[in-house]
C-alpha cells in the first residue's frame, strides 16, 4: 500500500479524519429500439425536470457566487438545441432514452474536451455533471447526497462534480482528494472559496485509500498521506493546528492599518466579481475595493445587463463599502472571456485582438450603459472608475470623453452624480509604460494588471504550456517596468496600485512596496497574511531591495536574492 | 464612364499606356456521368502532365525568388492527397474528370479562404490558378500567354494568377490594374520585385476599360485613370519623367557611403530571404546583410534542409558579400510561418506561442544542424548571427552555449571556423528594452525587429483588422523604446540596428539616427532613396527632433512635427 500520494495542490490547508469514499452509482444501460416514442420522450422530459428540482434545490444552499455555476448548469437543462437533438433521436432513431441522451451528451463533451482552452474544458466537467443526474433519474438510481454527512471526513473521490462539491457541509468535511481534476477546475475553485483543503488530479488515491484508512491532506504541497506514522500525524496535527492558531491570530488585524515599522503604510484592498462578495472582503480586512471585475454582471445570463440591473449591483457594493473607495473595471471581455450574446469575432490570436477597452469603444451603446449605470450609483459611496487593456493615450481620453457626456447627459435629467470620481487606467500593455509620462498627466491613478503585462512584455499566452516557462512574473523586467509607472505616477502625484496575482505574493510584495506601489489589491483571503508580514518591514530596506534586484537578470536570481531577504525578515 | 478608379496600391511608379484587356477562356463545363473511367482517369492525367510542363517553363523565365512560388504549384500537382481524391471521384462516382477537379478544388479554396489569415487566404489564389490551368487542358482551350505581349501595354484583367504575372515581359508591360486581390496577394509581391507600378482590389476597373482607351496607373496613390484630359497626361508624364530622372540620379550613389552632412556615416544594409536576392543587394548598394531571413531555405521543399545545403546557401552569400558583413537569424518559424514537416502544435494564440527560438531550443537537432552549417561558412566572409525572438537573459546564454559547443565539435573535427563571429539578438519584445543593461552586457549587437516589438508593446495582432488602427509603430513608446536600446548599447560599446519596416520608411529613418541607430536594413530597392535623402541631415538636428518627439503623446503628434522637419529640410 502506498504510504503517500502526489497530486495538484488545489486548496491550501491541512486536514486529518478518516475518510469518506464516495461512490457513483453504477449508471451503465443497453441500447435499445422503443416502440412508444411518446411514452419515451415523456420519460426523458420527467428526468429533465426532476434533475432541474435537484439543482434548484442544491443552488438554495450555497454562496451567490457558487450559485452561478448551477445557473449555467439549469440554462443547459434548457438549452433548446440540446433537448431537439436528444428528442430527435429518441423519435427518429426510436432509441431510448438513456442511449439518446449519452450519445447527443458525449458529442457534446467530447467537443469540449478537445479544446485547447482550459476554462473551455472544464465546462465539459459541467456536461458531465448534468448528464450523469438526468441518467440517475432515468434508470431511478441515486446520486449519493454528500449534505447527509455528519461526521468528520475527509472525501476521497474519482472526481466531484460542482453539484457534489456545492453540497459539502465545511463543519463536517475538512477537506478532499480527487484522482482527476485541475487548478481551474469548479471544484478547486469551490474549495478554495470555502476554506478547505484540497488535493485534485492524484490519478490513484480513490483506488488506494481504505474504508479503515487515516487520512491526511497537505493542501499546500499537494499531498496526501494513507496511515501515516505517529510521528507524521504529530507533526501535521502541530502544523494544523498551528494554522488555525495563525488564523486567529490574523483576525487582530482585519481593522488595523498596514503600517510598516517606520510608520509608511500600504493599502491592501480586495478584489471582487460581485456584490457578494463584499462580505468576504470586509471580513478581512480589505480597505476598500481595488478591483471590481464587471464582467461577472455580464456573464449571468443570455443577455447584457440593464442599466437598471448595473446600477442596483454597483450602488450596492459602494453602500456596503460606506467610505472605503471602490474601483471598478468596466467591462473587460474578449480574449479568453466570451459572452454568448455579444458575438464576438474569432480571431487567430484573440489574446492580441479585439478585447475590453477596445471592444467597448466600438460598441458604444453597450458602454454608455455601464458608464450611465456607474454614475448613477456614484453618489452612493467612494466610487473609481478604471479603464481596462488601454494601450494609446487616445483611447484613454475618447473613453473619458464618453463617461464625460454621460455624466452631462445625467445631470440634464436632473440626476445627481457625484463630482470625485477618479478616472484611471489599468497599465497592461507595454505600451504603457513607454507613455507613462504622459499617461501621468491625464489619469488620475493607475492599477497594474500583472497577469496581462506579463504575457505581453515576454510575448507568451499564459495559458500556452509549451511556452509558460517565459510567463515570468518576476523577472526583473516586469519589476523595472512597474517601477517606471510608480516613478512617473509619484511626479506627478498620482496613486498606483498592483492588482494581478503578484499583490498576494510575498516575494512580490517586498519589492513592490519598495518600487513606491502603495496599493496592493488581491483575493480577501490573502489580505490579512498580507499585512501581518508587511508590517515586519522598513520602507528603506525595502527600496534598497528593490533597486538591487530590479538590476538583475533573471528571475531566478531576483527570487534567490527577495528569498534571502525575507528570512533575514523573519529571523 | 468613369474617369478615375481606386484601387489599392501594390506596387509605386507611373505608367501610361494603352490597356491591354486580359480575357480568361471560357472554362464553363457540364457534370456527366462517364463509363470509361480508365479513359477518364487517363484523360486527367493528361491534363495533370501538361500542367507540369507549363509552370516548368514558365519557371524557367522567372528569377530564383519568384520561382518558388511555382516550386509550391508543382508540390500541389502532386499532392497524393488531392489527386486521390480526385481519381476517387471519377472511379466511384463514375464523375466526368471536369467535375471531379472542380468539386475537388472548390472544397480546398472554400477551405483556405475560410480562413481569418491573410497569407493562408492567398494560398486559395494558388490552387485556383492551378486549377484553372488543369481544366483549360482538359477542355482543350488555351490559357493566355502574356510573355507574347510584344507592346508598350498595361495589363488590366479582373486578376492577375501569379502564373500569369510571370511571363509579363517588363520591357513591354508597364504595369497592371487588377479588379481584386490585396497587397500581400502573390502577383502585388511580385509587381514590386519586378518593379513595375501596379494597383489592384479596383472592383471594377476590367468592366470600365476599353480597347482604345489611354490609361494612367498613379501606383503610390493607388489610383487608375481613364482617358484622363491632356492636363492629367502631361502631368504624370512630368512625373513618370522624374521618377525615371531620380532613379538615374540615384545611381550615383550606389558606391558612397551614407554620410551627414556633418560627416556622422550610417550604415544602410539590405535584408534578403536567399543567395538569389543578394546580386539586387549589391546593385542597390547595400553596405551588408543586416537580415538573413533563412526561414525560406526551410520552406523550399517537403523536409528541412541538410547541414550541406544551408552550408551552401550562406557560404554563397558571404563569399558574393566580401568584405561586407552578413547578418544570419536563425530560423524563425511559427506564429504565423508554418512549416508543414515541423508539425508545430495547433495554439489559441500563436503569435505568443511556441516560434523562432523557443522552437530550435526545443528542437535541438534542427538547430544544432543550422548552427553547424553557419560555422562552417563562418571562413567565407564576415558573418554575424543573430537569434530571433529572445525574450529572457536565460534563453540567449542556452543558445549561445549552443553555438560554442558546435564550434567546439567542429574544431575537433578539424573543421575551420572563423574566431570573429558576432552574436546578437533581435529585439522584439517588450523585456528585453527592460533588461537592455543586461543584455548589452553579454549579447554583441542589437537588430531591432520593429514590426514585432510593435505588435506586443500594443497587445495588438498585426494581421487582425479589428484593431489595426493600434499597431502604431509610429508612436512615442515605440521610438522610446528604441532609445533605451540605443542608450544601454552605446554604454557598452554594441551596434543597434532597425531591420523592421520602419527602417525604409523616412519619417522614422530621421527619428532612428538621431535616437543613436547606426545601421538600418530594408529591402535592397529603399537603399538608394534613403541614401539620398539621409545625406541631408546632420546628427544633432535629428538628435534634437528625437528627444523632442519621444515625448509626444500620440503617433499623430509624432508624424505631423516630423514631417514638418522633413519638409524644411526639402526646402
Amino acid at each position: 500500500m502506498r504510504n503517500k500520494i502526489k497530486g495538484i495542490s488545489a486548496s491550501r490547508g491541512i486536514a486529518i479524519a478518516s475518510p469518506y469514499l464516495l461512490k457513483s452509482p453504477d449508471l451503465s444501460f443497453e441500447k435499445r429500439e422503443i416502440d412508444d416514442e411518446e411514452k419515451e420522450l415523456k420519460r426523458f422530459h420527467g428526468a429533465i425536470n426532476q434533475s432541474k428540482v435537484d439543482l434548484s434545490s442544491i443552488q438554495k444552499k450555497v454562496s451567490v457566487e457558487e450559485a452561478k455555476i448551477f445557473d449555467a448548469h439549469l440554462l443547459l437543462l434548457e438549452d433548446p438545441e440540446l433537448i431537439s437533438a436528444i428528442e430527435t433521436k429518441i423519435k427518429d432513431e426510436k432509441s431510448n432514452a438513456e442511449a439518446a441522451l449519452d450519445e447527443v451528451m458525449t458529442t457534446y463533451i467530447d467537443m469540449f474536451e478537445a479544446l485547447d482552452d482550459e476554462y473551455l474544458k472544464e465546462r465539459a466537467a459541467d456536461i458531465k455533471d448534468i448528464m450523469k443526474r438526468i441518467m440517475a433519474h432515468l434508470l431511478n438510481k441515486w446520486l449519493p447526497d454528500l449534505s447527509l454527512i455528519k461526521d468528520e471526513v475527509i472525501i476521497v473521490a474519482k472526481d466531484l462534480t460542482p453539484s457534489e462539491t456545492a453540497q459539502l457541509d465545511i463543519r463536517y468535511v475538512k477537506g478532499f482528494v480527487t484522482d482527476i481534476g485541475g487548478k481551474t477546475s469548479h471544484s478547486a475553485i469551490m474549495a478554495r472559496t470555502m476554506g478547505i483543503p484540497a488535493v485534485v488530479g492524484t490519478s490513484l488515491a480513490s483506488e488506494h485509500i481504505g474504508e479503515n484508512d487515516l487520512v491526511i491532506i497537505d493542501g499546500e504541497q499537494g499531498e496526501v498521506y494513507i496511515n501515516p506514522d505517529s510521528e507524521t500525524v504529530k507533526s501535521y496535527e502541530k502544523r494544523r493546528d498551528e494554522d488555525k492558531q495563525h488564523k486567529e491570530t490574523l483576525k487582530q488585524y482585519i481593522d488595523l492599518p498596514t503600517e510598516l515599522k517606520d510608520g509608511h503604510t500600504v493599502k491592501l484592498n480586495a478584489n471582487i466579481g460581485s456584490p457578494s462578495d463584499v462580505k468576504q472582503a470586509l471580513e478581512n480586512g480589505a480597505e476598500g475595493i481595488g478591483l471590481y471585475r464587471t464582467e461577472f454582471l455580464y456573464m449571468e445570463s443570455h443577455q447584457a445587463p440593464t442599466e437598471e440591473e448595473q446600477f442596483e449591483a454597483y450602488k450596492t457594493v459602494l453602500e456596503q463599502m460606506g467610505d472605503r473607495p471602490v474601483t471598478v473595471r468596466t467591462l473587460d471581455i474578449g480574449g479568453d472571456k466570451e459572452l454568448s450574446y455579444l458575438q464576438l469575432p474569432k480571431e487567430e490570436n484573440p489574446f492580441l485582438g479585439l478585447r475590453a477597452i477596445r471592444y467597448t469603444l466600438k460598441e458604444k451603446e453597450l458602454f454608455a450603459t455601464q458608464l450611465r449605470a456607474l454614475l448613477r450609483a456614484s453618489v452612493y459611496g467612494t466610487l473609481k472608475i478604471m479603464f481596462p487593456m488601454i494601450s494609446t493615450i487616445e483611447e484613454f481620453i475618447m473613453a473619458k470623453n464618453m463617461l464625460l457626456a454621460e455624466k452631462q447627459k445625467l445631470v440634464v435629467e436632473g440626476i445627481s452624480v457625484s463630482d470625485n470620481i477618479d478616472v484611471g487606467i489599468m497599465v497592461e500593455t507595454p505600451s504603457v509604460i513607454m507613455l507613462m509620462e504622459q499617461f501621468a498627466q491625464i489619469a488620475d491613478f493607475f492599477s497594474i494588471g500583472t497577469n496581462d503585462l506579463t504575457q505581453y512584455t515576454f510575448a507568451c499566452d499564459r495559458m500556452n504550456e509549451n511556452v509558460s516557462y517565459l510567463y515570468q512574473s518576476h523577472n526583473p523586467a516586469i519589476f523595472t517596468m512597474i517601477a517606471k509607472v510608480a516613478q512617473a505616477a509619484k511626479k506627478y502625484g498620482k496613486k498606483v496600485s498592483v492588482c494581478g496575482e503578484l499583490a498576494s505574493d510575498d516575494v512580490a510584495q517586498a519589492v513592490l512596496v519598495g518600487l513606491g506601489v502603495e496599493e496592493l489589491s488581491m483575493n480577501a483571503p490573502s489580505i490579512l497574511g498580507s499585512r501581518f508580514s508587511l508590517i515586519n518591514h522598513v520602507k528603506e530596506d525595502l527600496e534598497i531591495l528593490a533597486l538591487e534586484v530590479t538590476k538583475m537578470k533573471t528571475q531566478e536570481e531576483l527570487m534567490k536574492q527577495v528569498n534571502k531577504f525575507l528570512t533575514q525578515i523573519t529571523v
